[in-house]
This record gives structure tokens, C-alpha cells and sequence, in this order.
């Protein structure tokens, strides 16, 4: 097993609930769901720091390239914490690590990344990052 | 349009988070997702209430019919409260109303019902509610 | 029990696959999942007779209420078939009934009901139906 | 952009339906959905090939890591076929890659890798692999 992470590796945090439907036939969370999870948590983050408006914004961001390794079960009721930091920022890229926290554990039950790029919202063209941007994104490089 | 529940109209509530994948290409809450709430709601209150364990009890609950109206639009990243009451208990069969509250939200978003029997966790038969069951279920009558 | 609907109530069908986390922790398809076969045969049948385009077309359809009756399990890796038939059209509504039938079953394991409103898709103002939607809908009327 | 596999990279393919929910509010299937079809495709054929019995057999596969790559938009109403190749077998576990091919298209919209761990159903301990199940398995190594 490779080495897992601790919430003391990760900047900031989201807190989201389990759902009922997230436990599939094997009474755990499927392994599908992570990915939603770490979907929830990234673009939390970004409308909530104000780097993407769903209705308004010029640019959005579509992912490219994702992928999890899952070290530990959860289920629902669970709730679960999701650490988010970023390892990279490209001319128009982002490589975000989360981090996914059961309840009160300190040891992460599954780890994932994603690769947004930022692209115009019509064309879907990939558009390089604003300065605007990239100062707030650099507060969660670490 | 039919009169919409408050608050008021329901003891007790759960705290939900949305999700990214929640909002379709309209860009609100689908329809669908409404009923992952309200399964997510009922079931954890039935959990914490010792009334449903995922993995042993001998009984569990299948749903037999469901409904919903949608007054209000929701989305992406609105947080949920959900008001639950029960308005009939039968033999084996209890029916649930739960209503969805957006963010600080006084009047429901939407209120759906659903009906679940008591059934044998192997068999899938329907089996009367034991006394516990129903002094607790009683609670939520409103 | 109602009585349940069999293929012959049914004017049109669409084939639907089935997805591993359909099922619940029951084995069996969650009672969420049946909102999303809906959607999907009914707006799937609306693209195909070009009365929704997901991209350009001037109103859409959202919808309002929606119902369900369960009367026997499915679950992955089932193929389902849904019937759909209207039962009412209004200025600007629409009411569908869905059947899902599993495998080769003739009797109907799930039938549930939607409502659909025609809108402005900018607006969301709903928007009387126009001539050629009516004479396509009118098909459907069983 | 790395080389994307064809058809012809495949040994084996299942049939997919997209859904409605499927298009999040960028109007293409989300990135989350793509591992519901991975997950659907390999399970689908284990299922077949009568390497796993949802209720039944004694071992089950839970997954360990997973991967995806996203090169061309898919939405719904697409249909996809899910090309399926194993790379490696290990005494416990296999390393699946998939390919996700939207409608008539020679190229894979996207590709993603799952690891399966075969484990005793109830401990959820890693179990190797059985003379049966490695020959079956074997005919997807390419």
C-alpha cells in the first residue's frame, strides 16, 4: 500500500454528506462516488473564492484527467471531509489532489487528483489563466 | 400551484450537502436527485435512531411508492434541510413526507412522499412493525 | 396491489441498460433510479422527434411533478424496456406514464408518471405548447 | 494530448446507454459518469462469463485504484460501446483498461484503467484468484 496522506497535508477543507444511494451492493461507498466527491469539493472551492460564477463566468473549467487510489471503506451515514490542495499550475492548467477524510479520521480512506483546464465557455478552447486566478489558486499549493 | 409546507409543518430535519452532478444542462437540481434526498434523509434518521442497521437488522424497508411536487429551484451548492413527518403508520407500512428547504429558505422547494414496508431482510415479505418500531415512528406524526 | 400495465398499454419504447450502481445494498435497483429511467426515455423519445434540441431550442421542458409504483424488484445487469404513453395535454403541460419492464417480463415492474411544463429556456416562464409539438405529442395519447 | 486506442484494441465490447442525468450543466456527460461505465462494462461481462454471482459466490472484486482520460465530449443521447482489455494479472488482482467509444466513433473517447482485488465476500480479505477464474480471464489479456 502506498503511503497515505494526513489532513495536515492538505490547506483547506469541505465537509459533505454521504447519501443513501452511495452504497452499492457490498454495503460500501461505490468506488464511482469518490469521483463526485472530489467534483463537489473542487468546485465548491472555486465558486466559493469567486474563480467560477455556473451562470456568468467567461471561462469554466473541464477536466481532463482524473484518478483515485482508495486505501479504507466508507459508507453511508458516513460524512466525510475532503482536504483539497494543488501540486501544479500550468498556463492553463490545474492539477488538484484531494483527499478524502471518514468522519474523524486522520488518515485519508481514499486519495484522488484531477487536471482541470480552464476553457472558453462556448468554444470550450482551452484559455490560459488569469492573474486573477492564479493568485488565489497558488494559496493552495503545498 | 398548491400550498407549499414550512418549516413549521415538520419535527424533525437533516442537514444535506449538493453536489456538482446534482445540476443538469439546465443548471438546477434534476428532478431525480429530489428522491436521493429524501431516501438519504429518512434512512439516516432511521439509522440514528437504532431503527435500521445496515448489516444486521433482520428487518429493513423496501419502498413501495413515491411521489414528489417541485415548487422552487434548487442548485448547486445550496445546502438542504430536510423537514421529515410521518402522516399514516399501518400494519408494516409507514408513509413519510419530507420537505426540502434551500439554503435559508422558508417554504419548501419541493415536498415528496414515499411508503415503506417493513419487510424480512431475506425474504423481502412484509412483517407487522414491532413496539419499538412504532413508539419511535410515532415521534415523527404530524 | 393496482393493477399493473402491461406492454399492449404502451404506444412507443425505449431499450435501457442497466449500471452496476443501480443497485442499492438490497442487491436490488434503488427506488431513485426509476426517476432517471423516465427522464431519460422520455426525453430521449423528444430529441429523436425533435421536439428538444439539448443546445438550441427556444423553450424546454421542466418538470413539475413526478410519481412512482413499485411492484417488483430489477436490478443490474437487467435490461429494461419503458413504454410511455400521455394521458394529458394541457396549454403548456404535459403528462407522461412510464412503464419499465424487465428483461421480457409483459407486466410492468415499475410505472411512474411525470409532468412536464413547456418554458422559455431563459426565463423559465412557461410558454404555451406550439402546433407542431402538439401534433407529435397527440401520438402518444393512449 | 497522449495517443488514444481504437476499436481494434479491444478484445471484448458491451453496449451502453447514456442518461439524461449524465449531462451536467456543461451540456456533456460529467466526468463521474465515465467510471459508472467502467464499472458497468467489466461487472457486466464477469457476470456473463459466470466469474461473479452478485448474491451467490464466495469471492467478489472490490476496487483499489482507478484512472480515466478524457479526450472528446460524449452526452447524452450518445450511444458508447466500453472496449475491455486486461493488462495484468496478479495472484489476487487484475488491472482492467477500458475505452469509451461515443456512437459510430473509431477512437476512444476516453480510456480509464480499474484494479479489481478479488476478496472472501464477507472478510473483504484479498483471496487469490482461481484456476477458473485466471482462464477465463486470460482471454482479455492483449
Amino acid at each position: 500500500m502506498p503511503e497515505r496522506t494526513t489532513r495536515s497535508d492538505y490547506p483547506v477543507f469541505r465537509n459533505l454528506t454521504t447519501r443513501w444511494m452511495d452504497n452499492d451492493i457490498y454495503g460500501h461507498m461505490n468506488n464511482v462516488v469518490h469521483y463526485s466527491l472530489f467534483d463537489t469539493a473542487v468546485n465548491g472551492w472555486l465558486i466559493e473564492q469567486e474563480l467560477l460564477d455556473l451562470k456568468n463566468s467567461a471561462t469554466v473549467y473541464l477536466v481532463v484527467e482524473t484518478g483515485c487510489k482508495y486505501f479504507a471503506e466508507m459508507a453511508f451515514p458516513d460524512v466525510v471531509t475532503a482536504g483539497i490542495r494543488i501540486s501544479k499550475l500550468g498556463k492553463s492548467s490545474i492539477k488538484y489532489h484531494v483527499g478524502l477524510f471518514r468522519n474523524q479520521d486522520e488518515n485519508a480512506a481514499a486519495e484522488g487528483f484531477f487536471v482541470h483546464v480552464n476553457v472558453d465557455r462556448t468554444s470550450h478552447k482551452s484559455t490560459p489563466l488569469r492573474e486573477a486566478q492564479l493568485k488565489t489558486l497558488k494559496l493552495l499549493i503545498m
